[in-house]
């Protein structure tokens, strides 16, 4: 049976249930662990599932930032150093993930406190996390104030990708399913993820094809 | 086994392959249906994977176009006419959802070529999908040009909801996996979801639980 919700009943309802029904209603989202530390070397690690691609050449990157107070370390960090990780969430390590999203004070590290594993390399300045498959090194590029809501988006462009090799195609593509990649919906649902199939470039005269 | 790509290496990948890697890297991805019409009543329908949640009061949601030219008909009909639709993509549906992608000519619908059933309701502007499980109604707010790779953003607020009724849950929670909505990684690549948990509210000094 399908139900019709409009504006006003959205705005009627309680706070939190709307949330929770906003959240749930722009699709599977990408999560991913964000990685930083000030100019003192505190680290910081917290959770975002407003990540997207924002285009290719240059590899770019965003991710949208709730609005202040309270006071977002993470944001606060990037713009003091200039560079964060992204870390893809796998199923081994999805709680862990969710805690960082836990408001400890500032002193605190989420790394320590979750249990996840900081790792420096290749003088990247900003710390990935050791236990993730899939590891983005981001440099900062623009901060747009998104005015009608007070949100903020950051913009990065991806200097250094780490992977399984085993999960790169020939044609560049690379299987996240494969790097146990997970997905989210809503705040708090987390999911697994099972491929029905890569289809072929699009053509108004031609049918689509599976190529996998 | 681990590998690393530098920027300079995505710089030099061949023009495709970095198009296919670079649209892996963020992760699994919402992908729907944006339903439009001109003032004329000619309708239009285009597959995106760049929408994402921006906030819940008011209600928010936005898209990711890419730069013009080509004549992007979605965008112009949404600045023409000020309504758009958003509709979840379902395993019956999603070769057709790809083939919107195909550029056809500006005087055939999408929906025509592809047939997917445009759906006028409740006196809303723009057409559903008929075929959709879940269905946004969406007012155009606001248009954000991202200079720095001239893609713009389009921010719309969430007017009208259509679901199935037995996919709410008690806490607003809105359960796309059981609605059969699917998600997408890269340009191609399609995928269903099992979920693994949706986990507790997170506190510094409490253990997170499975709250379904």
């Amino acid at each position: 049976m399908q139900k019709h919700i409009s504006s006003t009943e959205i705005m009627n309802m309680e706070k939190q249930e709307r949330v929770h029904f906003i959240n749930s209603l722009g699709g599977f989202k990408s999560v991913s662990l964000l990685g930083t530390t000030n100019n003192n070397g505190q680290t910081n690690l917290a959770i975002f599932s407003s990540i997207f691609h924002i285009g290719a050449n240059p590899p770019l990157i965003a991710v949208v930032f709730r609005p202040s107070p309270p006071e977002r370390d993470s944001l606060r960090n990037i713009l003091e150093t200039g560079f964060y990780t992204i870390n893809h969430i796998n199923e081994n390590i999805y709680k862990q993930a969710h805690q960082t999203s836990a408001r400890y004070d500032a002193d605190i590290s989420e790394f320590d406190a979750t249990n996840l594993t900081p790792e420096y390399k290749n003088n990247f300045k900003a710390p990935f996390v050791k236990e993730s498959n899939i590891q983005l090194g981001v440099e900062f590029k623009e901060k747009i104030d998104i005015t009608i809501n007070n949100t903020i988006m950051i913009i990065g462009e991806i200097k250094k990708v780490y992977f399984p090799e085993n999960c790169l195609c020939e044609d560049g593509f690379l299987d996240l399913e494969k790097a146990n990649t997970i997905t989210c919906s809503g705040l708090d649902s987390y999911h697994k993820t099972i491929k029905i199939s890569r289809l072929s470039y699009a053509k108004p005269d031609k049918a689509i094809t599976s190529i996998t």
